[in-house]
């Protein structure tokens, strides 16, 4: 694809030669003259003018690079993004259904379906039109799959889930296991059954070996948009809303409510019923203590989470703390001396 | 099903219409006329009266409810969990063996046994009666499994591993994995070979993508009614009592040895050889060194783990730190001002 | 296999009886008189004297056991873990490819390759001699397998990974899922596009249910001899070095580099592009912020990862808050009393 080629489908400004021949994505530091790279930031401007790479995509305002061919946008990340997603699109099965694959006659598969090597599909599932399944995914009776979806390989979905069109499930990842619900008793741990379902939206994409448990009687949900990374855990009867991000190894127990475009760190945990208000903040690491409510603004940070300025007083004070004992020892020296004179 | 025919199944005392037709259990808010509900603790009686369910659960001395069926009995959740397995028992899938399982000549299976497609089971298992393993599960040489288990799609059980009688392991979850054990060296980490097995109890439950590994020589064991949430770690050599609970992506390191019935929150680190005695209460989040042990009585908290009321009593101090460092202040300018007299 | 057969195997000292039959490994406490069972440490010495062990493997400098047939070595645990592989080297299942397995055309298959049921292939891939490839495992297209590795069953390779020679992966364990990257924007989160790969050097072992995420652009990679344990989460873009350790449940954010023979604990997180030095420790549970660097010597502990002597400084301070806010208060009495006076 020749330089003014992308320009022109980024809405970009070009400078240099349009003519030049594109056809991989690179990165700046090792980029050829036949990849395109980005650079954004400062030190990325400062590195661009050593880079090799034949098309670079920058800020707007970012210095010129004198006889270069260069892309101007306003995000050069964003649009790298783009080029990446052009240059680069992923490969998809071929549709059709492979021979071993084991699918219920009362499933419904849509226009271009592609269903992998060793795929279970049990009754009454409805898979959307061009959306992949991939080796060994097994999903239950009574599941709908939406459009455009990419199930990747060995992905579980129990019976009586619900997901939108366009959705990423990584390999290995679990919807609708059984929440972790028991009646304690003298004689043990009586299961409690979990008979709700659960939902998830358009647009959605799910880290490898994450596991969203089903409801106990109405439905975990995840909303429109949101993105989980690896090995997330969410129990019964979470509400996640529209554009979440959860980064990895982070813990939801049960009936937490996340609101829209809350930003979550990995390795977070959540108490039961933990409500985080929409836009909210939380901090890699933090842990919050049951029925708490996370608000928007400032960050959230520590165990148990508190706002990040009242994280880091405490914490500067505790670095303190060595130093004042030595400092109140000293008063209580004087103290006593005060007394001996 | 009517609602004395529940009451009577309950053993609780019915009031209202013994006669009304109930068929699914349902949700306080959202139950409907031909739906059953539970409601207990105070907000629940409140809005008990609100609810447009058929018939409901409530406690022994809840406030009447006129006009109403209701089922009054000891433990309302508890006799919901109790109608559930009634009114919506799991559906098990048709006995026999399909087609497309890959199962050894000299495994041995018990009646009833249903066995998903895709199935890999080795030579020398036993499979006990009534057993279910779903789709893709993958069943190690000389593995016994007990009667009336469920092994959901995807589990890995590992060669030599012993699984009592009505065992759940929910999806992706391992099961014999190789312990981590390696003999530091000049040249690298040289395999400290895993040759013991794992030991599963009877009513145990395990969630989706947990691990239990295999011991380096003896057994690791979970005792009988434990129940362990998603993404937890057993590691080599741990000998979990009965009736335990672990909560989600908690991790226990090698040779821990929990008591019976304690409790132990999610997101929970354990160094080696930690004891935890029968009956304790670890918080989620909290980090228990190596060899420690941690007692029955008052809850465990933090990291590291130490008793509830400590661990309070030292955040309400940090909390007062900053304030703290402003009244020392104040008396070093006093004693200040008291030189300079 | 004689004892003096074993001793010479080791290069050890034999005393007693060479003739003495061993046919296993096994526990100091619970090894008879055809096992061979080792003692390392003192306390393990006083055990030794009344093991039923047929053989023990013991010190240099241990205290004599008379009568008994012991093997003297200079590091009883290491020699064990030999002897360990020699009277029990693990079942390689049968050469051979099962019928069940789907292999494309173009993959290419070294001697003596053992592959299970219901395996997936895809194209352009080559398989190195010896390799065991167990039940249900997937492999992307243009993945390179090296010689004698052994995949569990279940294990996910996506599309163009690399993989050394002798890796052991554990069932479930996923390489190559897409790194957790998007572009922020008025309308929601653009995917940023995963095109690197995943190189995992010779001697690599990975736990159970981990993942390891494939580059944005380049290379994730972890070299020769590393060993990752259980739900180990490897972002995308870590350099991780040769023989580092990662116990269970860490999780590494993206652009992480971890020096060679670093050691890390477990439930460890780390931000951002982290560096931990060749040789650093950091203790399990603690927390690394984005961009900092970890250097060798002393341990890091604690969130944030401190030295371990200022982290243990400031929790003895913190232990002796209560006190000191106490002597504070009875300093300010004192100080209003003087003005009172």
């Amino acid at each position: 694809m020749r330089a003014g080629e992308i320009a022109e489908l980024l809405g970009g400004r070009l400078e240099g030669d349009p003519e030049r021949e594109i056809s991989e994505a690179g990165d700046l530091r090792s980029a050829q003259s036949d990849q395109i790279a980005f650079a954004a930031g400062d030190e990325a401007s400062r590195r661009a003018a050593e880079s090799a790479a034949g098309c670079l995509l920058i800020g707007e305002d970012a210095p010129a690079l004198n006889g270069r061919t260069v892309i101007r946008v306003p995000k050069p990340r964003k649009a790298f993004a783009r080029v990446l997603q052009i240059l680069h699109p992923p490969e998809r099965p071929a549709p059709g259904v492979h021979s071993t694959a084991v699918i219920a006659e009362t499933a419904v598969l849509g226009q271009g379906v592609s269903i992998g090597p060793h795929v279970t599909i049990v009754g009454a599932v409805r898979i959307g039109a061009g959306t992949v399944i991939e080796a060994g995914v097994s999903i239950g009776r009574g599941v709908t799959v939406g459009t455009g979806c990419w199930l990747h390989p060995r992905v579980v979905v129990y019976h009586d889930v619900e997901i939108g069109d366009r959705v990423i499930l990584h390999a290995g990842c679990v919807l609708g296991a059984d929440g972790f619900g028991y009646e304690l008793d003298a004689s043990g741990h009586e299961k409690f059954p979990q008979l709700g379902g659960v939902r998830i939206g358009n647009d959605v994409e799910i880290g490898a070996n994450s596991c969203v448990d089903r409801a106990a009687l109405a439905m975990t949900e995840i909303g429109d948009g949101s993105k989980l990374d690896n090995m997330v855990h969410v129990a019964h009867n979470c509400i996640i809303g529209k554009h979440v991000v959860i980064a990895a190894q982070t813990g939801l127990s049960g009936g937490c409510i996340i609101g829209d475009n809350a930003l979550i760190g990995g390795q977070v945990g959540m108490g039961d019923k933990v409500r985080v208000e929409p836009g909210a903040i939380l901090g890699s690491g933090c842990g919050v203590l049951p029925h708490k409510v996370v608000p928007a603004g400032e960050p959230y940070w520590g165990t148990p989470a508190r706002p990040l300025r009242e994280y880091l007083k405490g914490l500067a004070a505790l670095g303190r703390l060595p130093k004042v004992l030595r400092e109140l020892r000293a008063l209580q020296a004087r103290a006593k001396d005060g007394d001996a004179e």
